[in-house]
């Protein structure tokens, strides 16, 4: 007995067609026409599209920052993403100073096990580079599934490596089947500008984007090429918010290199001005990168039609106003950097991107799953919608319209940077591996379903088995 | 009673999959597990991979050149396209001086009428630009299902049509939902270097290239890239073969607009040095553009791998070494040019494409049909494997491995261009709308079964509906 | 007996120096300290620069434009330059349509005899191509002493040529040792949308910039520059207005190539928005190519910072505003085209070049003389202060402060596109070949002293002749 | 009484004349014709070039490098550089890890006190940066006549410094008009690429520039421009050797900022394949940079020919191949970086450049000595020929031609890298502030007369003081 959606348009990175979608268990049996089995459930899904759930590849929920933890757990996290039509994300565990891989990976596990509402996998953040570390790559990718590292360029004396071990992290990537992911900002350049701006009593939130300027961004941009070229190494920019980063990554791409990146709706829709909010309210946008003057959008809008640009991702990193961002009152740099975004991500593609004609459907798919997918040893089972694949589905009603607003959404965080945005579409049926998990804004149930993801080693193409 | 292909692995732009293919009647009616109907025939497709059918874009069958016509007609020319596992092409059909497009496209649709093996489409070609064209443009695209249209940069005093043409067919066909084509050669540079070599007895084939150079193509690129911005249109780069070329799409890519480009086997895998050949036999790579230096070939593919390329087409035009390519005996401009190609399309890009490792399995589809069929208005009825696509589908094994010969092709002309190289792979059963009608490397009938496609105008990205 | 500037501050494209300059006859004898001689005169020139006389190479003077001509002749010309601190001009002489080069020059050399206060030479404007022309180029570069030519790439029907004489005219400049000098807009664009502006009723003066925008300017630089390549060819390109022009040129030059370039005072300091001034008197600003957007100034400025661009001219062509700019009140199209200059560039490119810190001592110098000496075959007999070379000397007095005003000019037009621009600095005293013609604003003798300079041919770079 | 050179050909960086220069003292007094007094010695330098004595505004004499020194000491360095026509260096004084300023200065003052031949002045390289060497910047600017630092992005562990160093200093410079420059390489790619090779055996001399990929340095040269614009600093890349470097200095300066670069002739003229030659023999080229892959050569004189690259200076830093080199017998990251090149910097300038048609006279000169004179506060005192200027003149003679050998260098150091080059004109007078000191190839007199230069703050072009 299984599932046939009926009446919709299904959508893929490559094709939009109307046909029946049959599900079986937990994976999409057929597409078509008269496919329809004994027994089967029909849902009529009419006027609908429906797409491949959505997969977010950058979040961190339950995530230590000082002495205070981010506002979302995988609990609440993973059902505002649920709800808003992502189906699986991908977090940072992180190793901190000290401690192994294994360790932090364990720590992750801890944290998200039996909480999650979506399917979930992790990315592994190296603060502390050694030799031993190396070796550990090699068990994580083919061991535990984890098969993307990431690198921190910025938070100097916390995070940060040095180029040394970036070098030889993005090597061993590139030996162990695995990509690199990389935040980049110069922190030596913030570090000093931080400091600065802090001697002078420039402590009001405004002061935070001067001391992350664009040009620490593309410095950094520039320089992780660089080393994964001179590593013989693919690597994934996480997050990137201005041109001079993107023209790093077109520069790279035109010379046939394995540079990949990523970008998130606040750099699309939301711009430096947000800085000079009433009162203490910029601290609400204090992200890293910070908001960008308001012409990176439009080379960020091209980066997503050319291509250049593989991921729509949203960096939900939750602190509440009231309480945590409020830390920094005093001090710009106390405030913690990060804000929420993972439960209007595909509403906010979809309204700016598709309704205003920048955007193509298939490319709306592409953004928030195909490539990720692809990118990170996922596809074909997340990522499309196609026989065999995870009946990861969202039926996208384009007639529904609100207006995003704290009140209705389920991040559990005060605020979201988004308030008073339109919102065009909303997924208004989600299945998770077959299984009806929302309806109409609502989980349909409320123990969490998610199983964590053992995500399969990064392909290069020149291996000639890039799928 | 439909037909079910068993076994194989389903390739699109977008996915890899294994899976049952269904056809109903001429179209794809399921794709999936258990979709069998009683009374449909099952064949098995072990090991095979089912593409969309090949679409080639560029195609001259039946074309008079002087005294002569190609040796190749829509007869001869289309049964070798559905044996080398293409199923639509696109000629292009010409107004010749005097005349209108209608008469043009009616002396198309004899030349085409009842001879057709694959399904078949006409682009116009304007070689007499006046306001009555312009008006008739409208016509061709709403009426006659002819939405691109081709203006030639060169061939002075032949086909050439000047700046002003060539803006006010650009912002007509920005208008009218239409593409224009164009062929990039500064006609009054080429005009006058093989001026200049005749005078002073440069009379072989060799001396060919040296009248075109790529500096020639890449301005006209430039030129008509400019063009199209200040006609606010879009525009496509038929047969683009040097890095100068491919220097403008990008720039013009990344500014945000709608620049589209073209390229064909020949420039990837043959370059200059072929028409230092032994004898005469340079004559039978006289082609314009010409075959390049060899650096060239890096860019073309890094260009596919990175989309700034979108087709892959032929050029096919053929004229026999024989008779015809002699004509140019005693002066190469004499030579009658082009070359053919259109059986050896997909086996080549297969083969030096994919395995590889150039290109994966998904652009390889995305470049030999889907492409094409989304910037001519075939999409998503051909170059797709979609529930309620045509049902052109392509069986490839690639175990299959052979070598290029003369002998063993089917187009109607004397020599190939690629004689002896190898190819991985074959289409060993070619479906067009949903009937066999080629089986390992013959027609099952031999009426041409083809028809013609009526194709839809082109959607602008910026009108919101480009899907 | 000679003159001795004593107490100045000489200034060449390389140095500052404090010294004095002696003249002797016409030319320059001595420089430096203790170079008095006997019965010498003592001119003290405390507190002043002395630079070069500056060299105009690109002026209209008695140039019928229709029915009209320039309100300038060489007379009024030549007397205005002289006290704007200019010592020679290159004007353009033009072949007429079925006129020799020959009989062209010659009608340019009875406009100017007699007449000229400052030396004058004459670029030779070819407007009708053919092998007669071709030619004739070698004697006018070896016999004439006219190494510089000049081909339009706009006016249709009128001065436009097409590629192919553009491209041999450049591969015949290239073999006689001349330059081309290029006008860079695409006429045919022009053409087009100057009719359809008039079609739809747009005749006011601010329809002009829209008639002939950026882009068919930037389109026909990177065209001569790729045919310049072709041919072989050094090519000079006149008044460069915009940032897509000079990217063209800056590739160029980036690639090893002689590719040169010109830009006026107008498109430095005025922009598009001129065009909105009230009335008619937007007409003022009629010049092609027209003012362009304000962010195209901060490109040329780099453009002469970095060497990018060679020279400054004025390309002036004086048109009244009564009763000649006014034919175009009912029809922009048929406003005559061009504005006046030759007096007020060296005092503009001071103030808002070397007073703002812009540009250095040294680049106001060989922007305003040397680089124009060089290129153009008059070094270093103009465009220096060296011993030998011409005693054509300007004492610059950078304490003067004024502001431009059409009534304190001598050119012979009824207004100036820079009136109530500041001025700082003033050319108090000017020598031409050793006689002081010019004193505190006023002619010494009001007989014109100015002689026809027979110009050195060009000597290219790779000739190793190059100096 | 002075000295009247008489019938040479005067060069500067913008001009060249033929004219009589009148020494009185220690500088220029007159140029022209007719200026001899009586009592003046007249010198004939009938067909010879004067041009200003060189500038080589980067070498490195009495330098420690570990356990050993550089061959050539001040005494004997500087009369290598004046017999080859340079009459002023400037050479790296080093503070060392612990120490201050004021202590690196004195160690070097003392060094080059009474031992040098030609005049001298020191740039500042910092190693250990904190914030009284911050303060000290501006005593060494203002107090010292050093107004120009010198910071390493390579060397790991010995000379190396941070970005934030960087950006410190950068910042500290644009505040105390100075310049910072810069050895671009990264070094952390660098150690790790060493050790890598050294761990796998891989210790011969070719190994050397493996381990020292121009993408190491082409990355520092970007982020070293990206931290002096976010500094809002000035910088000065020396030794720049490769194409991707110089694309970063292109960048920048196309967007007006004030980046300088310098090349070597060692880069313009070896290459790569040099590691290759026979048993230890490639050590002599172990210099870092290293050669490259010849195809940056064509780019270097491409950006010596734009202005790009402002100077020619040689890193002339000399050891022994014998018991020196050597030391790295065994292990070539033991081999002592350095080549020796101040005497043949000028002909092979001359012979390579000039000769070739590449550079024109005025190049050579503004690339020998104005340019650097202009940027390191020397000038007008040295590199030019004017009235005032220190009388630094080289009568270069033209006709002599030879080989360069290290039997005839004087230079002290057991090899020259340029054994067996050709060598086309000759120094046949040096005079060193207006005093002969060479000869024919000979020292008129054995007593060192340099004198330690004092030099002037760096000024901004936007100063609007730059001159
Ligand atoms: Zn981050
Ligand atoms: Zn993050
Ligand atoms: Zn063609
Ligand atoms: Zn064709
Ligand atoms: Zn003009
Ligand atoms: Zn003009
Ligand atoms: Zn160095
Ligand atoms: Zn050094």
């Amino acid at each position: 007995m299984g599932i046939v959606l009926n009446g919709g348009t299904v959508v893929t990175a490559a094709d939009v067609y109307q046909a029946d979608v049959r599900i079986e268990g937990e994976r999409i049996a057929a597409l078509g026409f008269e496919i329809e089995q004994p027994g089967d459930q029909v849902i009529n899904v009419d006027g609908c599209f429906i797409v491949p759930g959505g997969i977010d590849p950058h979040t961190h929920f339950d995530l230590p920052a000082g002495d205070i933890t981010t506002s979302d757990d995988f609990y609440s996290g993973t059902r505002a993403a649920l709800l808003g039509g992502t189906t699986t994300i991908i977090d940072y565990a992180t190793q901190f100073k000290g401690e192994s891989l294994k360790t932090g990976l364990e720590n992750w596990h801890k944290k998200a096990d039996g909480k999650c509402f979506v399917d979930y996998g992790f990315h592994m953040a190296i603060t502390d580079w050694n030799d031993s570390v190396a070796q550990e790559m090699t068990t994580m990718v083919h061991q535990e599934g984890v098969p993307s590292f990431k690198l921190y360029m910025a938070y100097k004396n916390v995070l940060q490596v040095d180029d040394a071990a970036l070098l030889q992290a993005l090597r061993r990537a590139g030996e162990c089947e695995a990509l690199v992911c990389v935040h980049c900002e110069n922190g030596d350049v913030v570090y000093d500008l931080v400091q600065k701006a802090r001697q002078v009593g420039k402590i009001a939130p405004k002061y935070h984007p001067l001391t992350r300027p664009p040009e620490a961004e593309a410095e950094a941009a520039s320089r992780v090429i660089a080393l994964a070229q001179m590593a013989d190494a693919p690597v994934y920019i996480v997050h990137l918010t201005c041109s001079g980063a993107l023209q790093a990554v077109i520069d790279a791409k035109l010379q046939g290199r394995e540079v990949y990146a990523e970008t998130c709706p606040q750099y699309l829709l939301l711009d430096e001005s947000y800085y000079d909010s009433e009162g203490f309210n910029g601290a609400k946008y204090v992200i890293s990168p910070p908001l960008r003057p308001i012409q990176n959008q439009a080379a960020l809008w091209t980066g997503l039609q050319t291509g250049i640009l593989e991921t729509m991702a949203t960096d939900h990193c939750a602190f509440n106003y009231k309480g945590q961002k409020e830390l920094g009152l005093e001090d710009f740099s106390k405030i913690p950097n990060g804000a929420p975004g993972v439960e209007t991500r595909m509403g906010l593609l979809y309204t700016y991107g598709v309704q205003t004609g920048k955007l193509n459907l298939n490319e709306f798919v592409a953004l928030t799953s195909t490539n990720a997918a692809k990118l990170f040893g996922l596809f074909p089972r997340k990522g499309t919608i196609a026989p065999g694949s995870d009946a990861d589905l969202v039926v996208w009603d384009p007639r529904s319209s609100s207006e995003i607003s704290v009140d209705r959404l389920h991040q559990q965080v005060d605020y979201t940077p988004f308030e008073g945005f339109r919102q065009q579409g909303k997924a208004i049926k989600v299945f998770l591996r077959g299984k009806l998990v929302c309806q109409d804004g609502e989980l349909i149930q409320e123990l969490p379903a998610g199983k964590y993801l053992f995500r399969n080693p990064f392909l290069r193409r020149k291996d000639g088995k890039h799928v």
